[in-house]
């Protein structure tokens, strides 16, 4: 049998019990507190000894501290003897640092997956990871969830949309939304400035007039780029423009930059913690990955 | 010829300039920022290609960011081809996590080495880790630099002092400093609980009356410690009493708590960035570093 153990963060635990309850799993929480000098202390509890353990981990800003908060946990769970751990963590960190992109850069997601892997940590579950080459680098098993078409089902989208990605490398994710719904997909080739970061966009031969659209992506961060896209679309003629997203970090005036541009409703899901807002419609994506989890548990 | 490259905080930079001139070695700063979303980016500039790195990372709290951030330069300097990553860290941070003291603790400081190893780090040199038994959890080579001896001369004190450890586990520290100052050395037991974090202190038979004594211990966190075992000297009749610690983690209201249990003078190092105050001597002990790694150098 399996046990589910969260971190300590609130939303960890909340991911953990809804997996921990779709799945009918043994569930608890890691016991921690900070030192005054700002050290995590963790302590894992129940027992775990030849128990093959999944850890949930949410690891919204600050992640560097949710980074180590999990690195201990992991060491904890090893030193009490489980047989196996699989690390759940919805939204993978320092993922768009997948490679060099100029001389002297670090693979981020590589340090992280390596340490964690180094750690303990066999198998990996994360939902829609930026890239399949950032996933590359973890030595273990990888499942990599991708929520979209259960999202876009469950958002009521409809295939009169048009989908369309921000960039190219997003290009088989809006396609998969797209075949979900039985719409049609593109994308606008987003050119980003690796020093400054600025972007710049070429919609090239696509025209969105008189066409609800959909831009879908995978995180959505300042906003700054589907903001762009939304305010080139609709200057292209689109009647609408709702976002897609999976994974929203909800960073201090995000919301505000995308609606401002014109995007009337921003469809995410639980993968990091979510304002209740109207504008805001978050899908639970715990089902999705429960049925992943389980496949492997039978 | 090896490169000193240092992290991005202020007082890596300091350490590792101080460093490179007394070991003639080239010096780079990483390169770097803060993405909006809180990840850190690292880039490492200088070609260390078939070099022997020395990364030197100072560890105050934020502990986590400083970290991630070390991981980080880790991957780009193997990335970046170096032929040995050598680590100065003068504080260890975890350490005092060195063993489970309750089932279904981490050993936190193991979880650290580990990684960094992982990653790359080949050497470890630290400056008074809290124990032999922490660094054992490191698999590479590690130099442990005990600056208590020279710290004592520097600061002036003599063999008429008392030197005094505030827990069994200090005893063979305080008595390197007296074994350099020709002093007597004695211990205090601490009995620290686990849970609340209350300490009580059994000064058995030693006998303070009269004399100038001096507190040595590695690290000052909350002062709590320090601050009861000054109480305890003078309620007992010591004439005066200073404090000699490695490792100053400067906490707010820390220093307070130390002057105001009678506490005349600490005397520190700057493997922790340190406050500019009267009552705080701090010496550099970059030149008994130097003198380690120019023997591994020669």
């Amino acid at each position: 049998m399996a046990i589910i153990v969260s971190g300590l963060r609130a939303h960890s635990r909340l991911l953990g019990e809804l997996l921990a309850s779709r799945l009918n799993l043994r569930f608890a929480v890691v016991e921690g507190k900070r030192f005054p000098d700002g050290e995590v202390y963790v302590r894992v509890t129940p027992s775990v000894r030849e128990e093959d353990v999944i850890v949930v981990q949410s690891m919204e800003p600050p992640q560097n501290d949710a980074l180590v908060e999990l690195m201990l946990i992991v060491d904890a769970l090893v030193e009490a003897g489980a047989s196996s751990i699989t690390l759940f963590t919805p939204y993978l960190p320092y993922s768009r640092q997948d490679r060099v992109f100029l001389a002297g850069e670090p693979v981020s997601v590589r340090a992280v997956l390596r340490a964690l892997h180094s750690l303990g940590v066999g198998r990996l579950v994360v939902v829609e990871a930026h890239s399949e080459r950032a996933l590359s680098h973890f030595p273990g098993r990888v499942v990599n969830v991708n929520p979209l078409p259960y999202m876009a089902k469950l958002a009521g989208l409809g295939g009169d949309a048009l989908i369309v990605s921000p960039d190219m490398g997003g290009v088989s994710r809006a396609r998969s939304v797209a075949e979900a719904l039985g719409a049609r997909s593109c994308y606008i080739a987003k050119v980003r400035d690796r020093v400054t970061g600025s972007i710049s966009m070429d919609v090239g031969s696509l025209d969105p007039r008189g066409l609800d659209v959909v831009i879908v992506d995978d995180i959505m961060s300042t906003g700054g780029t589907l903001a762009e896209a939304s305010r080139i679309l609709l200057e292209r003629g689109a009647r609408s423009v709702q976002v897609l997203v999976v994974h929203n970090l909800n960073l201090p005036g995000a919301l505000e930059k995308v609606t401002g541009a014109g995007v009337s409703r921003i469809i995410t899901s639980n993968t990091l913690p979510q304002p209740r807002l109207d504008v805001v419609s978050v899908i639970d994506i715990t089902p999705v990955v429960a049925g992943e989890i389980a496949r492997w548990l039978s």
